[in-house]
């Protein structure tokens, strides 16, 4: 079969021929309908060769959706045709984390050698993906996979991160989203479908302002050195009780730290390697201020049901697996727009 | 091997050879070094014929610990000789109940004919037990099985009903217990350690009452129609935030509803057929009241860490496999002081 | 001043001529602008002279707003002129229960002979009104007082009872509202405001159920013997995650505790009589049950703030103060739609 | 009447003769039985002139408990002789915060010059002092004022800090407090008494480390640049799920943070001025870090429901008034062990 794969440190991903897998004992194999591209993946790709911690070559794709094409011995409660998304952040399954479902936490993942598909196990951007346990596959129940797979990062990440702040975001409450591209405009209409809170955007250009008013923010605000005093004027001088930050660069933590209010909530999703100091009279009394990592296998279950009540769109291009190298080069480039989705069967 | 079996409607449970089992692919067989013998098993043996759920002979025990003997193919990360216990609710792993852990409410069990061991599938009262799944093996972690297989429902249930009232028993709180027999002494136990709550035990005799005092009841209060009006003292008038019902007959269940503060939890876990009807002006403001079963996977592993730190004494007879029938004829009767528990190949 | 009294057991309210009241240390008095007309008052006012709570006369009315008019010796941070509205379940204000805002709860009040307005202390059918402490007042902060007095207790009491159950009403999750009235056609904008549920609305007419559907219920189900079932099909068999009844009578308790899924909560709200039992096998599992009384000094803020983000409108019936006693007659022969708004100075 | 005050910037504290105040409608005066000495207050005597943010002279005092002495008129349900202690961080007593009893963080207290006694307002060491409302006071309830009042800051604080991270120390769960002084010693006491949590505590001299062992730490660690790695070994490289650093300088922080398991709680109580920095990568996994400010009204009467209960032992040093001035030069230069305690009529 196809697949794209990082063969070299440094070098492009590329589409090449690798023999077809077959499920062992337990696996299932999926025939991938549609798998996402990420920002993580080209991070990934910079990493130099000391200290990389992957093997060589990997077949990237952590978003990925697919028909059940074949059965492991001893798997059941499966149908082959089933149309079916990935939970991309494996676990053990078996320590307090996982028992809880929260895979993306497992204890003993790292001791294991358990990796996620894409992220050092072969990834969905290929014909055909082996998924190690029945319990990563969930169901896309009359879902589009096309539209719904950029949903298992892309969604569940932002989902985990306002799931994790609902208590704070009450009746008068306002949430800020700092950074509305792929994470971000997700998270804006999360925040529109599960709370009452007043939901400002604050992004880098027109463009992307449009896009975050288009998906349901009440306030677009120019991310700049003013922006924590807009949302302070917008607050009536209180600050905002939930700040979500999809970019993490060293600005846009400081203007996160700068907009809360008393108790607030922030949350650094992006990887922008920024950090906000936190102490007492640094912040606001109790802010809190923490960094997640993806999400739950129940709260992926729940980001499918929101998006099968129709609170969630994402904006996706679809490329073929041929075409997939010259995705990810757009997406260096910033010119994807909303989420790109490879057809690897398409 | 030999296995104690319910063989016929009405007959007394008897032990008789079957073929030993071996583990299909992604199961697990475990040489059972302990399994529990419960009240729910004597219930069970009483149901008529008709309707009756479970298919005949039915190797009994749902409390069961043992020591890994075989690994159906496809299982990894258990080591065979690995000490474990058994997670008895066995759910379908995928649905958004079985996804966070709760197995016990699995919304698909039912549909696909998932038993629990003992109550469906083959119990652990036998040498050998097949268990489903590798995620439903709780390691025990330097736990005696003998002291610890008893924790498996007689410590997972009451820890369950204790965990969702925990936010009502703040300081200054009063929590009641009813029946402290094989559930309600681990429950007085578990509030002890979990909470500052006053802890109120309440039981008709007063060898039951000692018990209780002794792992660390601070009241205990005969059981009968003046008991609620002796909490009511006991906490100046406002009653108890939590009351848990290990014996849910028609009286004690009153009593429970009698004994409640405003906004308290009034928990029923014992299965004697009695009911309370709440509505408005029926029982303080608010009071809550359920009825829940067993637990969630989590839940087991805490229980096992509060065992592990000294906070849980069960107090254990033991029996050989062949003097099974006889521990059931005894716990009938009224005749264990604790649990008793089965060693198959002890 | 002019006010509306209940004077004498079994007869109707009538408009007397009573001192104006003056405010003494501590106390608020307010010029009232609206006061709203509840059907508790009825169910007072058709209670036995035996046992009978309150002394007589009674002037009614537990929903207020106003005008502050006059400030007690050492009342600060209330001005002249400030448009309030009244939190109506007044208590001591020092207890653990007042001192976490829920003064609905208060320990003492009983003991200290303390009373809402209308319901035992003085009530806002009058042209002036005393509040004992000025905690009691909330701003109106721009919100028309004749829209937004019914949500001191219309709008508090379903909110109450919502906000407890958010954490069960996810993604992917269904409330019930069964009864669509005062309180009812709030709780469905309510739950449309907070949540992403599928809210389902049970009522017996069908134009009731038309109302329902005008303020977001997503399914309108006649509310009849076969209405649970109706909802347990609208949910894939799975049954509601929370049932909210409005009407409390018999029938409807039954029909609440028919559609309850696992783990749901059954709120019952309504003061029509009816019991709905619980225990082991009498509901699903954890099913938990109960009966709150109105809501917290810190939820009426958050309604308020959900009125001024525009997710309430109540529909309202005015009358002047000599035409109360009409309000009241048309309300008890079910004539009213909506809510019936007193205007004592309009 | 006798006072100790803050005279002069830079100046030590000295005991004056005062006018006795008398309390105002609404306000209670309380004659003072004992009031608490804390490093705040030192802090406060280093800033400089200029934005100093109190009016001079500044009776000191913000932990007091006293007998209801006079009522100012409008107060009801206090009994003049009642004994009393006195909540510190007053605020408005009507903004959302406060109808919730989080009048630590009142969003109106500046706007309205609204401050603690001691820390703006008139402050417990002195003969009398006026408390503004009688929401204010928390009964003693047969308490020892000595033992008790320090309680209401130096239990307060602790308390808020560990209730808000309850949820994360279930069983198998560890606790660090860093800093085992006048604060950090009680944190020890409420988290044996609330949770079964393995406790770890950390300080800098042997004599230190003993007293938190004798209040019940399991483990106590010498506070250096191991004490991190070592906290990691006592819980099998997990780390601990709660961290409360009562020191709050920069090397307590950066062990706070190094010490912290996945999804752990990491709260800075101490006014040291060191900041940890969060963001991806920078911490494990959605570890929170937040710094709160003292506490509610209901957590300080649950506070002294613990210390009722026999949860808590401060260990005090008694002054009189005229040696305040002493017990303040004592505290400076550390040779105070546990809380100084002025007792203003002894």
């Amino acid at each position: 079969m196809k697949a794209l794969q990082y063969r070299e440190i440094g070098a492009a991903p590329e589409v090449v021929e690798v023999p077809t897998p077959e499920p062992r004992p337990g696996e299932v194999l999926l025939k991938v309908t549609a798998a996402g591209v990420c920002h993580s993946d080209i991070a990934v790709m910079s990493w130099p060769a000391e200290g990389f911690p992957y093997k060589l070559p990997l077949t990237l794709g952590h978003e990925g959706a697919g028909t059940v094409a074949a059965l492991g011995d001893g798997v059941a409660g499966v149908e082959i045709g089933e149309p079916v998304a990935v939970y991309g952040p494996w676990g053990c399954g078996r320590c307090i984390k996982c028992a809880a479902g929260a895979e993306n936490y497992c204890e003993r993942a790292a001791e294991l050698g358990i990796n996620p598909p894409g992220l050092g196990a072969p990834g969905a951007i290929a014909e055909y993906l082996v998924v190690d346990d029945a319990r990563h596959l969930v169901p896309l129940g009359g879902l589009d996979p096309v539209q719904t797979v950029p949903l298992t990062d892309a969604g569940l990440t932002p989902y985990h991160a306002v799931k994790r702040s609902l208590p704070k975001l009450g009746p008068g409450s306002t949430a800020v989203v700092i950074g509305t591209g792929g994470l971000g405009h997700v998270a804006v209409q999360l925040l529109r479908a599960l709370t009452a809170a007043k939901v400002v955007a604050l992004d880098v250009t027109e463009e992307k302002l449009d896009l975050a008013r288009k998906v349901g923010a009440h306030e677009a605000v120019l991310s700049d050195a003013e922006a924590a005093g807009r949302v302070r004027e917008l607050t009536g001088g209180i600050g905002a009780q939930a700040v979500f930050d999809f970019v993490g660069a060293g600005p846009t933590v400081a203007t996160a730290g700068a907009c809360a209010a008393v108790e607030a909530d922030v949350t650094i999703v992006g990887i922008g390697g920024g950090t906000l100091p936190v102490g007492f009279g640094a912040l606001p009394f109790e802010v809190s201020v923490k960094a997640p990592y993806w999400g739950t296998r129940e709260e992926l279950i729940e980001v499918f049901d929101l998006a099968r009540d129709g609170f969630i769109d994402v904006h996706v291009e679809t490329f073929s697996l041929d075409e997939a190298p010259e995705a990810y080069e757009r997406l260096h480039a910033g010119r994807i727009n909303g989420r790109a989705v490879i057809l690897p069967n398409g």
